[in-house]
């Protein structure tokens, strides 16, 4: 699993980052415990709230400060026909979301994370445009079908612009930070990455992504098989990176390397579906001890997410059938997260409030 | 199905209430299709978003108003060894709710929820002690097990309150409306009703409430049983205020009263766990139109929930292993809620926005 991508630089990518704090998961479970309620009885928040604890390693005193990330890319694989939309409907989304009136703008808004847009390889000429968070590697990823989507030297700047952003969110004060994207063709992508990571089929791991119809689907399916049998071969297991830089794009790569960032600076990353998770089991792949700083916001439509789910071991906090992407399934799951630190900071004891413990 | 409570009565409990506008949920969706996202890929929210249209009956152009009420008593039926904690702390939490330090208080206060207590029927003086909602009709019902858990005058008066809150919330504003409770015992009054509702046998919709240990475990089950067996003759079907009179509880009654004035002033009505959701139960009993103007809020892990969310096919809009009640599953669902409002509201069209649809 030698990776072509230079050793230094991975080094780097993965330097400084530790698991989740066990003995601040250990205290937060146990002042749960003291809370006035039954025993477990807030569930999952419980599980979020000591996870939260373990990830941040104290006692969650600070104020929740939330961010919210979409990283915008072309793909060259769009001209096989991959997608019901056309590709400029990527360049369209990013004024979309500078103009705020995208699904993700409105989530945002309504739950208080600060939202930054990321061009980082859109098929644009965005130069003149104020808002946008200017970091364009190339206007768009090869075609995965005909060569290495990216070079190494385009898989490294796109990971460390996503590095950057989120050691930046983190010396900001941001304590949350929700990942997402907006890509034409990057379904495909996600779908093709997840194959090779689960060793699933291409048809298990494709889905209908903004919604193609049943002839184009198949066509999507042999698209993610023929890009597979193309770069990797069977008798070597790839490394993650490399697989990224032959089946994935740049805002995929971007988000992997925010993932790496937010375990450096012990954040909660808030993945989104299935394009998210795929950057963040590539990092997963690329250093394990990121997993733990991970919470899956909610269950994607596309049946590959399922698959990385499994694979990374996450359950998703919401499950309500989206597919939308651009960091929406992550911005509502938030309110949830806060709730869960909330709860455990706020809430009286069985002491504080004089409230009669279960019969023994 | 003659019921012992008055027909005069039960008519002014559902006098007004007509089902959901179906064409402003054909309008809602109509709406929804121009957005800029994927058709449909905001799944749950999309649906979520037409009901609303279709209880509000118009554009959702109103503000809004959030109010969460938890309504509090006792259980006769506490006596007879079917609950973790002793009775005494349904009082005990309802003075943790006023001095703020309870799950519920601390999710109302995060997202933005007006939250009512209301002692219906706690076995506790609270004569002096403001910021409660002073109706207690009794000081807890009687034992289901020896005779009815309450007179026909009793359930009479606790829906009524709950009824007259809920026309005060519609008054003062409200548009979402939360439904809770507190109450030593009220999952077996629930498991009680489950069983008649939906035919279930009393092992399967009798589960550890606020944690009982296995012997009493099946002690509870016995008793739902016994409690049936003795109020329930096979024979003739209850009418479902006979089904509260006889196993129900003051809060349950006092929240079916609320639900029926929420679909009459065609409120958003957002159901917690198992308690509220078998108040619920009993008021489309009653009256089935109210069915539309329900919300789901979480799935509890009592196994009851699971048969009257089915027995009303209604879909949770969480499920976080959450079995609290006091209104905190209701609650957290509302960001979920008004997530699908803004979203209708405020997201900008293709056309508005200039962004092309899916290739034909």
């Amino acid at each position: 699993m030698e990776s072509k991508v230079s050793r230094a630089f991975i080094e780097k990518l993965i330097d400084g980052i530790a698991p989740p704090n066990e003995q601040w998961r250990q205290k937060a479970r146990q002042r749960l415990d003291t809370l006035t309620k039954p025993l477990g009885s807030l569930g999952r928040l419980e599980d979020i709230a000591a996870q939260v604890a373990a990830i941040r390693g104290h006692d969650l005193a600070e104020p929740v400060s939330k961010a919210a990330y979409v990283f915008a890319a072309d793909h060259g694989v769009t001209e096989e026909g991959v997608s019901a939309y056309p590709r400029e409907v990527t360049r369209q989304m990013v004024l979309n979301f500078l103009s705020e009136g995208a699904a993700i703008n409105v989530l945002a808004r309504l739950h208080g994370a600060a939202l930054h847009v990321v061009d980082v390889g859109v098929d644009a000429d965005f130069a003149s445009i104020p808002g946008l968070l200017h970091h364009k590697v190339r206007s768009g990823t090869r075609n995965m079908l005909r060569e290495a989507a990216m070079s190494e030297e385009e898989v490294e700047k796109a990971l460390t612009i996503g590095y950057q952003l989120g050691s930046e969110a983190a010396a900001a004060g941001c304590t949350i930070l929700a990942i997402g994207e907006m890509g034409i063709g990057n379904t495909t992508a996600a779908s093709a990455i997840t194959c090779v990571l689960t060793g699933a089929e291409a048809k298990f791991a494709t889905g209908r992504g903004t919604g193609v119809q049943p002839e184009a689907y198949a066509n999507k399916v042999r698209v993610v098989e023929a890009a597979i049998m193309k770069h990797c071969n069977a008798a070597a297991a790839l490394h993650p990176l490399d697989v990224l830089r032959f089946l994935g794009g740049l805002e995929i790569a971007a988000m992997a390397g925010m993932v790496l960032a937010g375990a450096r600076h012990r954040l909660v990353v808030v993945l989104d579906g299935f394009i998210s998770t795929s950057a963040a089991a590539l990092a997963v792949g690329i250093f394990p001890d990121v997993r733990g700083f991970l919470i899956a916001g909610h269950r994607s439509e596309e049946p590959g997410h399922k698959l990385l789910l499994d694979h990374l071991q996450l359950n998703p906090v919401l499950s309500l059938g989206m597919r939308l992407g651009e960091g929406t399934g992550a911005v509502l799951a938030m309110p949830v997260i806060e709730s869960a630190i909330a709860l455990y900071r706020q809430m009286a004891t069985f002491s504080s409030a004089r409230v009669s413990g279960a019969t023994p």
